[in-house]
């Protein structure tokens, strides 16, 4: 029976744990939370910071092989353990998504749009690409941005000084606005093999920069679907990767996409893959890696998934629905939970 | 959050523990099996014999309300345990099902029909109840017996000498001979409230004694899903049952029904339900004796369901079908594990 190491003890780790747990694997997290809400369903926890090399060596001889369930686990890390075990997804997909300009570029070369993007390394950059894009734009730090924390906007008119030095003094980029009607993601794996799966894209609502729901089918064309698929694709024969992706799109008013980010695991929207697909995201994620035969992704039902938020569940609008199905704890020092509606 | 004790650390368990987690409870499993099927998927384990005074204080201790996997539980230790936390389903469910005699009067007394059968305490009770029963008849321990073993078929001049003696001089019941078509099984959950959900009958196929797989839909006319389902209902309302309950019959070729028996738990042949139903039998059960409105059994897919016996997975039954869904692993001490096959 093999063992699936998983970097990560939050909420994606812990679904991934049971999934792995449903097909005969044993899981052993590395997290530095101990109890973490992944190591309560998996067969053992190594307590230690991901960059640990104690830690990475425990890692590397208990598991035959390596996953991760968040994009921040550290490059070399990864790198480290790649050398004795395989790790999937490969280290190269973290490097592309912990760096919003590498990101970037890395998906323009896969021919996908993107939002125009300027590298900004000093308050004379910024005023340099504000000036370019006509003094509007997103300003973002490079790494560890989530849910709008690190962002700074420009409209015309606003005043860019002490920008720069306000986000930290670390490498920043700009990125133009972008028009849009909705919002979607693709949630895709390939295998060890180059085989191909992808789920239906769902059309995803976020308030205050969080997800809130996530709409099965979204309300996109037939031609939509397939360039979002498409570049899906693009972006894992490219990388070479194995696993589970979900990448972000903006969809235009003419059905045309915008790539705005990837991530390399199972994804936050797509836990509705849970309910309404023959195999889920998770499932997806742990045959991929293991070299089993990708599953169906087949969608049996339409749905619409809520992310509840802190007390949500509590308040009753968790386990109270008759149709709510799961609630995973929170990636740890976050609030976000989810519930799931069937339709 | 509450925690839920689970008494039985074997397969059943385990996917009651996944069930739990994604509910957000927490689980400890009483099983006297060091690292078993279920506790490597719970919070934790108390490694104790089912009917150890101390482990029972301790679960008690531990847990909010307390639920078991298998019918086998002492009674005495359910009851313990009843005085101090609640104990679902309810003990009186154990004390019918262990013990086929009490679980036929029972079955009569709810107005099921079941074969008709002879309390045997003796030779001469045996040769008695043959001789009434035409010659015929299958002669079973009253405890302990499953998938065929402690039992002993007669046909027609058979020969009885000895017959009580070789089942080991315990308490036994003589049973007729059913003719029937085809076996079904119902699963069905009440609530603390009263509430009642029941899944679509599966029709299950047996192999050596074995559940080998089970189809949905059944090849069975309306009527006899309602007369399945309304026998189960009343099972249920009869214990005040809370939680799920497997209940088998048997087929007539006129579509009449002869209960073969009830298992007070969740059921080997209800595994479909975590493919092909909004919301399982495990999440089901879960939901019923944590006091949550019992889900959907709504079926949204028609499936059958294969057990893998011991090495299938291993030999390519398992893992290498796509459409594989999972595979637990076996009840301790048994070589079952099962498989799921959508179509």
């Amino acid at each position: 029976m093999k063992t699936i190491g998983i970097i990560g003890g939050g909420q994606l780790g812990r679904m991934l744990a049971m999934a792995a747990a449903r097909l005969n694997f044993r899981t052993v997290i590395l997290e530095p939370q101990a109890d973490c809400p992944a190591a309560q369903v998996a067969n053992r926890q190594i307590v230690g910071a991901y960059d640990n090399p104690h830690a990475l060596a425990e890692l590397a001889d208990a598991c035959d092989l390596i996953t991760y369930e968040f994009e921040n686990v550290p490059v070399d890390a990864a790198e480290t353990l790649a050398l004795s075990r395989p790790v999937f997804p490969p280290p190269r997909a973290l490097e592309v998504s912990q760096d919003r300009l590498t990101e970037k570029e890395f998906l323009a070369s896969c021919g996908i749009p993107t939002a125009r993007f300027r590298r900004i390394d000093s308050q004379d950059d910024l005023e340099a690409a504000l000036g370019a894009f006509g003094g509007e734009g997103v300003l973002k730090t490079r790494r560890m941005g989530y849910d709008g924390k690190g962002q700074r906007v420009f409209r015309k008119g606003d005043d860019p000084a002490g920008a720069y030095e306000s986000l930290g003094n670390v490498p920043l980029i700009l990125e133009s606005f972008v028009a849009f009607d909705r919002e979607i993601s693709v949630i895709a794996a390939r295998g060890v093999d180059g085989s191909f799966a992808a789920y239906d894209p769902a059309e995803n609502v976020h308030k205050n920069g969080i997800l809130h729901t996530s709409t099965l089918p979204a309300a996109i064309s037939p031609a939509t679907v397939q360039a979002a698929t498409s570049a899906a694709k693009a972006i894992l024969d490219t990388l070479s990767y194995v696993g589970v992706v979900g990448v972000e799109f903006f969809v235009g008013a003419d059905g045309a996409l915008i790539a705005n980010e990837m991530a390399p695991r199972v994804h936050n929207s797509g836990h509705w893959t849970e309910a309404a697909c023959v195999v889920s995201q998770f499932e997806q994620h742990i045959r991929a890696v293991a070299g089993l035969p990708l599953g169906s992704p087949a969608r049996h039902s339409d749905c619409v998934m809520q992310n509840l938020i802190g007390d949500d569940i509590e308040n009753g609008l968790g386990q109270s629905m008759p149709w709510f199905i799961f609630m995973a704890r929170p990636r740890l020092g976050r609030a976000g939970r989810w519930g799931m509606l069937r339709s």
